[in-house]
């Protein structure tokens, strides 16, 4: 199929690569020439705007964004949206918040274009060589798009998740999950590495990714992790985040689900973001007034 | 090899039929004389007890305890005890505490009996086609089991991790690490239920599994029981647990550990047992007398 990029990025970049191994036929842009001019050399055509972008494509018209969630996403959007017409395509493949979907979703549905919100999971290698798509929007036009999800994710890893929406509340959750898994293998080599026994963390991933109850891929990148650093010497262990296990907590809130171990897990991110806490500085200074306990002094 | 093995519970079971499949010569023993009879049919020869045992088997003796963790374990090593002499090895293949297995080292090491205290991993399945083992104890005794622990689990699945009780306390970290996994894939899951969207968890499983980030074993038997029952509808959500999980934690709080995510698991565990909570009533009580709040009379 014709399909139009626009967002060269990390994972827009080797997606549009892996969609030309299918043999789609890709026109790109993004503001970023190097990515442009980098990517035209591999094949994809480009173009110099959004509206040329979308004058290079044939009716009816199928385009993916591809660029960070937020202003950047609703900037592209927006850019886009009026040179679209009834019967044309968005794939939203960003992680935008679900109900910013569902707004993009409404103002597409009033001029007859179809929107569609794209969950990508497996990281860049997986954006290259095959990942984890879900789908959602309008059913019936989700089987024109469906040899896409088809070619660029692996073996029965894309999924037609319901209505508009759906597909960027499943990526969310997703990003919820491997925040408190995550967290849960992170406190256990924790455990391991204040114990009596002196252990080779890259061995014990490595046993545990072959035939245990917990053998997954984040396992197998702790595994990878160690290999390279065999007690995380070299970093620190501060740990950022970029928002999707932020908005599974207020979804959870919105939906008064009790999600304790995911909520702890974005709080533990928090806690780490800080070398010393007011949180500490309080209790360490209650202690010392109800009981006289030592406080240790700046 | 020549192995003597004590119980034929589940995992016992299992694992004797994978030993005698490597062609090892396995001697049984169990309480349970149905599954003494049993395995007799299936090419394991038996012993009326475990001096019996004792007495089939060439110096050094190996005997392999499989039996539950706590009195029957000590029960088990007891009776064995006495029977054995300097060089034989005790396998411990339970989920003992590793402070009992450092405890039962020592009373070996007096006597010259190599002590060994291995976790097993990957369930009834594993026990019998491949399992994952950590093996604590003597370095250069080991080498002489090691094709046992070879041929029982997967390939790249069996890890000498130390000194005695070093097998034990990974295999316990691993299962609090479980029990995390497990608590985050479930909050995702309940997310999913109380979205406005009408996702169908068989095919959200089956799509994580599929080049996602959070891809496990834990998400295929997340698949396996939603193909079997869709909304789990024939099923209380009650979460029982056996004691690994309860020991992560004493042993967190004893290394003064900060693990709050597997923490939080299990206590979410026990909150399950309960169907309504004097916690609840208390907080219930407090909103009535300081705000007048509406209280749900029982």
């Amino acid at each position: 199929m014709q399909i139009g990029m626009i967002g060269l990025g990390k994972m827009g970049y080797q997606l549009s690569l892996n969609l030309v191994d299918k043999e789609h036929d890709v026109v790109a842009f993004d503001v970023n020439e190097e990515s442009m001019k980098k990517i035209s050399l591999m094949g994809v055509q480009t173009s110099d705007s959004i509206e040329q972008l979308v004058s290079k494509l044939s009716k009816p018209r199928t385009v993916w964004l591809m660029v960070p969630a937020g202003n950047a996403t609703q900037s592209a959007f927006e850019q886009l949206f009026p040179h679209l017409e009834e019967g044309d395509r968005i794939i939203d493949g960003g992680n935008a918040h679900y109900k910013d979907s569902l707004k993009r979703n409404e103002e597409c549905e009033l001029k007859g274009i179809y929107f569609f919100d794209c969950g990508t999971s497996g990281g860049v290698e997986g954006s290259r060589n095959g990942a984890c798509t879900m789908i959602g929007g309008n059913e019936e036009e989700f089987k024109q798009i469906e040899p896409i999800f088809q070619d660029i994710s692996v073996e029965n890893g894309y999924l037609y998740s319901g209505k508009a929406g759906s597909g960027h509340f499943l990526k969310m959750v997703h990003n919820g999950i491997e925040y408190g898994m995550m967290q849960a293998i992170a406190e256990g080599f924790d455990l391991l590495d204040k114990s009596p026994f002196d252990y080779n963390y890259e061995q014990v991933a490595r046993v545990w990714n072959n035939g245990s109850v917990i053998r997954s891929w984040l396992m197998e990148l702790t595994e990878n992790a160690f290999s390279k650093d065999e007690n995380l010497e070299g970093i620190k262990g501060i740990m950022h985040s970029s928002g999707e296990g932020k908005w599974t907590v207020e979804t959870a809130l919105d939906l008064q689900t009790a999600a304790p171990v995911i909520t702890l897990a974005l709080m533990m991110r928090y806690r780490s973001l800080e070398d010393d806490t007011f949180t500490g500085k309080v209790v360490a200074a209650l202690r010392n007034e109800f009981g006289g306990h030592a406080v240790e002094k700046k």
